[in-house]
């Protein structure tokens, strides 16, 4: 067997336009416990961007082959593998893959498989932000139906998990966006994927969304912007919530007045899914949440973030639209070698 | 028996030289489960300014006694009280018992017992700052012998608990202190409270101290200062360090940096010693707070904060000191009226 794969490399820190090169390699045959896989999509994530940039604090050795997540189709396997067959779909369970390859050999427990019925940009997506929702709607506070949550960066990608999930679990769920001129179809969009109120940053200034007594103040806020937006969000916070941070868009630290730290028993977090999923590398928890979101995704109750699919050579097209937002708009770039 | 007390007492907020008036009412004799206390020695403390002031979240009901801590000998107690005897010392279990006076009335469950071989001064200011210090440094993460915390406003009266009860469990205890002119002096008395290390602002900001290897990264931090204080204490924290604020001395808010946040796990926090006195009135827990405190005191390894005794008929100037202090700079003014 002689597979020739085209690999995404990088052998020094820059922008991805600049720095990537599409390389072909020929790729060995499995051995022992490994598994050779064809990548049938792999997403163009802000980390993976920011990875690149060395911006990141997790650094690769070079040469390097850029990406992270992925899902592929095992192909071959070597005469030990016991727990993934050829002709299975697998995702990664091991961060800093190089997965923006046509093709990759990996050890078999870097990968778990995935049912051939959740949709290949759901399943190339779902370690990272919907892990991220998972975890941060889980971990840091005890919620039950009806209770309620409050996000800005509500249509980022993480954003979007997070309403999903909300829905599915009962949970009110209340975004704040940045205002922009197609807002009407922004919060329609994110309304139909469960988020119960979206408000803009000017809007949730003066609603009285909590006031009325049809929501229970929220308990949990996720903070992806920083600055005042964080700050605005915590301002809503029931006594005892807490304030996760797991982004950093506008750049500006998070303020906390003192008074609600001591007198409300507002707590201020963070979360880094990379660690998470380091420390919990094969616990029940983490199974669990990967059957969870599967299951959601069978039954069509989770979709991929809004995405657009993109040829492997056109990788610096989509390189460059995902810096000119930023990465954070809620739009994806999905690199597509299924063809 | 008919025993008239003086009592401090005030009818609206306003700042204490202008709104306590020291009057005189008759005691009335404690009936079921009431008893009645002649008070020996109660402080004046910061957040008691601040509810005469109307600027704390507690609301006193007028006519009000000021004053929250004591220590008091029982005088007399009523037919139904088991739980002490006449001639026991006590000190508060609840708040605004209204203290700043000669003699008061409370129920039996609103006070406790304490040894007499704690001393007066130990005694009276028990309830808050040693009680506060003790909470922190046990509540929000599990420290081990050896383990270092860091705290600004390290001659605070809770900071002098802090060091205190670190040298009692053998926990080194790193403080920061605004720069001054009797700066070594102050060193050395906290250093003779027990603290491993007293820097200036200034002196942290350049310091290796945690570079070293001798003393373990910080996993816990106190901050009672705010703005570029707390900002600079926070940085030396160890990965998955909490920072507890129990006070704004500098009226700033805390500034995080998201990446602390998300990539160090740094969790803020915020305590306030009278929720959790609520919450927790009468468990094992508090027992075993107030037993151990005791033992302490009664074993010289834990003394008051600095203080001054002043008569209850010089209030006025105790309260202009206190407040020109901010009360918050070690020096606290304890209301004598044991002669």
């Amino acid at each position: 067997m002689a597979i020739v794969a085209k690999s995404l490399k990088y052998t020094k820190h820059g922008e991805p336009q600049d720095v990537l090169e599409l390389v072909e390699q020929k790729i060995e045959s499995p051995q022992a416990k490994q598994v050779l896989v064809k990548i049938l999509a792999a997403p163009i994530n802000p980390a993976d961007i920011n990875t690149i940039q060395g911006k990141y604090p997790v650094k690769p050795k070079f040469p390097a082959v850029a990406g992270n997540e992925f899902v592929g189709e095992v192909i071959c396997v070597g005469d030990e593998v016991k727990s993934v067959e050829t002709g299975q779909h697998v995702v990664p369970l091991a961060t800093g893959l190089g997965t923006w390859t046509t093709h990759a050999v990996y050890q078999e427990d870097q990968v778990m498989a995935v049912s051939k019925n959740v949709g290949l940009a759901e399943a190339a997506t779902i370690t990272v932000n919907p892990c991220t929702a998972y975890r941060m709607l889980k971990d840091f506070v005890q919620l039950k139906p009806g209770d309620t949550v409050i996000q800005n960066g509500a249509n980022s990608a993480v954003g979007q998990a997070v309403h999903q999930l909300c829905r599915a679990w009962g949970i009110n769920s209340i975004g704040i966006v940045r205002n922009r001129p197609e807002i009407e179809e922004l919060k329609q969009m994110l309304q139909c994927l469960g988020a119960t109120a979206i408000l803009t940053e000017e809007e949730i200034r003066t609603s009285d969304i909590f006031k009325t007594g049809k929501l229970k103040r929220p308990k949990l806020a996720f903070n992806c912007v920083g600055g005042k937006s964080a700050t605005e969000v915590s301002r809503h916070l029931d006594n005892s919530g807490v304030m996760v941070t797991y982004g950093g868009m506008s750049r500006e630290p998070v303020t906390v007045a003192t008074g609600p730290l001591i007198f409300k028993d507002i707590a201020f977090r963070g979360f880094w899914m990379t660690r998470w999923s380091k420390e919990n590398y094969d616990t029940p928890e983490r199974k669990q949440m990967f059957k969870d979101l599967c299951d959601l995704m069978e039954q069509g109750k989770f979709v991929a973030p809004v995405h657009e699919m993109v040829p492997l050579d056109k990788f610096k097209d989509a390189a460059a639209a995902a810096l000119s937002f930023k990465g954070f708009t809620g739009k994806k770039f999905i690199l597509d070698m299924s063809k």
